[in-house]
């Protein structure tokens, strides 16, 4: 049995790998790091873990002392010296904060993130770590740069339209939007409660830091630079990010018509054909569900679960491409996703310890 | 002082104007009709009205008799008699349904909404009342077919970049969500509260019957066919449409980097230069906020008043115009628009009875 | 036209005084103060007032210089010098902390709040401002203590039960819940959006600071000390406070059965001769709505409005007077009450400006 | 592996089971009926379980027919016929609706549900389905009549003090609020998002059929007839029950002080002493968790789990114990308690398919 290290477990995504983890079958013991409750107990700033998960809060460097593979969930750019120890001490780490998102492209990220590599040396290690994407590398990495939430769902969505060359060489606009977790544990003035209940607000319109992150993975997709904008909302829910996006069509799918008409039977029925070929792309894999014709992605579906659920249409001109994918921005966004990438990276069956259904209420 | 009488009060439009117009100077007395409750009394169904607002609710025809202005919230298609009574009456007809929005383009309407015109002799007697487009024409008008929610939303947010031709010729896309309001008040399935609380859903996707009513203002604010895609979302919250536009622009606001970076100091700049001119635009339009640059729209802002708020971005690349537009849909997206339609039909002040400051919580 | 001055505006009470007054048909200016945002502008911090009311947020003393009436929305125990300088000014001084709750009765205020009166000699300048408790010498008043947000709900409840000898003697349980706004506008952990969103809280059971309060206004009351528990809630809206009272009867209204039924149709033949009673009580009272018999009080239908809505029940056996109020606690519980007593103070309409009809949704 | 079967799956509390028992480690297969959705598929009904459970919604009796263990999730007074088909085939039936938990006291099911037990035979070979008060009966049980939502939080929070007799003679006030999924899976007005939204609303006050099962079960953890009070509340969320009980105590705790002060040092050590005695009581449950000493008990940290959180606390008078109880409605207040429930009957592990471990957000 595993002892797991969670560096920064008290924030939302390092309590939520424990709340994961905690009933994977192969993880024993926790070893449990935070700055702001160093001393303290996990159970007493999350009682809902009373009498199931009980742990001290330690010092960094005592986690990656005492653990078998080491998640850190911290800051962007304050991470590397554990990778670094990690690395010496032979272990992987998994690493949820963008550090190691973008490998050798230091430029882009420092661009974005306003901070350069603390350890260039360790990107040669890294890998990007969707599993859809990148399956085979990630096996073989010592360390993987988790994705971000927003660009899980986006690149899950366009992948197949970017590899199949559906998708036309016009701009692909990504709205997105997020549940209230996806802004962490610390309260704020833009997260307290009445600010945000019964309102939809958009936020770093333009320019979020998860813009670099889907357009470096739409290339790796597409094999060429991809136009594209993204703008993310908060939304009054806990969990979740729907992602609608628009893809505009290499060809159109039938003849247009001149007055706005809903779509036609042609255009329906390449939609149809569009739809069966997102069902073959994703065929065998655990985590994306191409949900039958007619159905809609919607977060409660997927909501407590690692799913990415997407679903295909079409304007009524048959020229963009609608694709709209939910997840579970704490678990497929975040922690379930990492915990995918620690089965791949040691080698256990890519579901075990995510098998929860979501749950629809 | 006006008697009014509102066809179709007791559903959620319908009570909106009762509590608006309750507010309202020039109003003295209503009569309304329901076919739910005909024989009840509004203040049953609506208890918050107690004390308030009492009216036994009647037939239709009985509305029309007694009443020096009628209001319709009824479902499409079954509002043009009352219409046609109130014309030999000689007194004015607001209509909420889309009978009216899309004067003689009868194909349009019967392509989006299954059926004929009733009495298309109407149309030439009536106006589509968006009052920031239509105010001269409005002011005439025996018939108002007062604007969709979301089309007024979407249309407030494009009118300045197509009018001053900052919009190309690319698609226009439009992601929007809804309050659960928008949905009525009969319950279903899909307003269930487990069903929609703590989750986003779109709906109609690439084909919601607000498309050709956008694409036809879009057409009438520019003077020409504009492409454009629009998907409704159904937010977890009572009141409020967000509008997330995507405007591609006539010519770029910079150079643009080849790898993803941030807007440069450039763009910002033309952004700027672009915000002046929303703002300029709407310069005295007493329910237009553009709001001062560097804030985004959120329909908090604007939740119980008749304001749409707009505000002005650019994706990184100065390629892509992104308006954010808020309403409150029951208000500026139903009866407070329609009440604007009222004072200027009847020739009051634009903005009586519709001074509510919106709640900010 | 009035100038009022806000000390504290920028709270979420004090910016409730600024959209009520800014309708209120007396008023002409405002001068604003706030210790967070000095400097800046009202309409910066609260976006939602924007072209409406503009102000630049002062010091306090400058907000008493210039003002005829003055409201103060500061924590508890700061306040009571700018009490003082209106006194001298001789102009009315509203309070909406606890400070002037407790007249000469600094003991019960010092155990409760942990503080001594700063000016000791104001409290014979004071009232307590429950208009249904004192109007008489609210209207004779120079400073008035504006009632705590539960107070206002338990006591309107209990007011007819306690004045009309219904109550027993055996100890009233009030069972509260309050919207977020309740907590203030500063974030908290407990108002974070993920911490408070769909889930139901207690809090400061068996100790909260509205006890002695509404011990104080339930003696009053029925003019003899009343034994009392109450426990707050923290419910996942934005506002409203419910509280269902349960007053020990001092008769029972029917023959008890031995095993549990439902009531029989002799209880509630006696509950409706209560309802009776407690209607006729309140006639006249323009804002305290008895709800017809057989309804129950909601706080969606007294939502934005300074309505406290009562209804009247009784447990099956009969034996325990049930009732239920629902107030919004930004308006009838803070800053609509204030008004009200503003109104009082100076000799308006009571209802003038407090007249916002509930928005059911 | 068990084949399960479960008539009513297409509710809230039917397809609650089916996603606890789909991850059930000792079951293979469902059958599952509907009668709203016969010969349509499970997962076309509820999609968030796609790719994980699919089966044909088939006739009550083919279920039965098919099933080592039938969970019966139906309206009242229905499903007695299929309990009897059961028998006959020897395998257990567990029932949620109210058929079962009166036992031989048809009187008081007939006095509260309106209709009289269908086959009274039955009732010699079922047991009431609590486990903590019941556990030995249940393991000897052929038909399991599992409790209502409300009486298990209600039950097991008065459970100590009754035993122990903490409790006096005065009556126990129970005011509980629950999650809108206790309202069931059909659309009503009262259930419609924007009626429930930001709101709380009680109901059946005085008179909800939970009533006499709680007074049943108090008397039974007493041995004597406890007079009770109860009020549900509609609280806007999906999940949870929280109940605040009020007992009155047997002996006070300390010296009550003349005017209403906070409790005193006497009273709080008193109350902790309390607290170790409840803690005392329940070690060894599973799934009853006793906070420590100066938590509360709130309903997010129980979500999506089995637990029953209880905290302890007094009035400030120290003559009312306060007792806090947080469930799940849909888990341990109605699905997870049925499969602990089978689990008993078929001599599992207690705990076995019900280890989620809350999520707090």
């Amino acid at each position: 049995m595993l002892t797991v290290g969670i560096i920064g477990a008290s924030g939302y995504a390092g309590v939520e790998l424990v709340r994961i983890l905690a009933q994977h079958p192969r993880v024993g013991r926790f070893v449990l790091s935070s700055t702001s409750f160093e001393g303290g107990m996990i159970e007493s700033v999350y009682p809902n873990l009373l009498s199931r998960v009980s742990g001290e809060l330690v010092k960094p460097e005592a986690v990656v002392a005492q653990s078998d593979v080491v998640f850190a969930a911290l800051p962007h750019g304050v991470g590397e010296p554990f990778a670094a120890l990690c690395i010496e001490k032979k272990i992987p780490f998994i690493d949820l904060s963008a550090d190691f998102r973008f490998g050798d492209d230091e430029d882009t990220f420092a661009a974005w993130y306003g901070k350069k590599y603390v350890k260039p040396e360790l990107r040669p290690l890294s890998v990007y770590g969707l599993p859809e994407l990148n399956r085979a590398a990630i096996k073989k990495a010592s360390i993987v740069g988790n994705p971000g939430c927003y660009p899980t769902g986006a690149s899950l969505g366009a992948y197949p339209a970017l590899k199949l060359g559906l998708a036309g060489s016009g701009t692909i606009i990504i709205d997105s939007a997020s549940g209230v977790t996806g802004a962490g544990r610390s309260p704020a003035q833009n997260t307290h409660y009445p600010d945000c209940a019964d309102s939809l607000a958009p936020y770093k319109v333009g320019g979020h830091r998860h813009v670099p992150e889907i357009a470096r993975n739409f290339q790796a997709m597409s094999g060429k630079s991809v136009p594209m904008v993204f703008t993310p909302h908060l939304a009054p829910m806990n969990r979740g990010i729907l992602s609608t996006l628009y893809i505009p069509l290499a060809k159109p799918l039938g003849a247009v018509s001149g007055a706005p008409r809903p779509a036609s039977a042609e255009i329906e029925a390449a939609v149809k054909e569009i739809h069966a070929k997102y069902a073959d792309f994703y065929k065998g894999e655990p985590f994306v569900r191409v949900l039958p014709y007619g159905q809609i992605a919607t977060t409660r579906n997927v909501r407590m679960s690692n799913y990415c659920d997407i679903s295909i249409h079409s304007d009524q001109t048959g020229t963009v491409l609608i694709i709209v994918t939910a997840i579970d921005n704490m678990v497929k966004g975040a922690a379930g996703q990492a915990v995918q990438n620690m089965n791949l990276v040691l080698g256990f069956e890519e579901t075990e310890g995510l098998n929860a259904i979501p749950a629809a209420f």
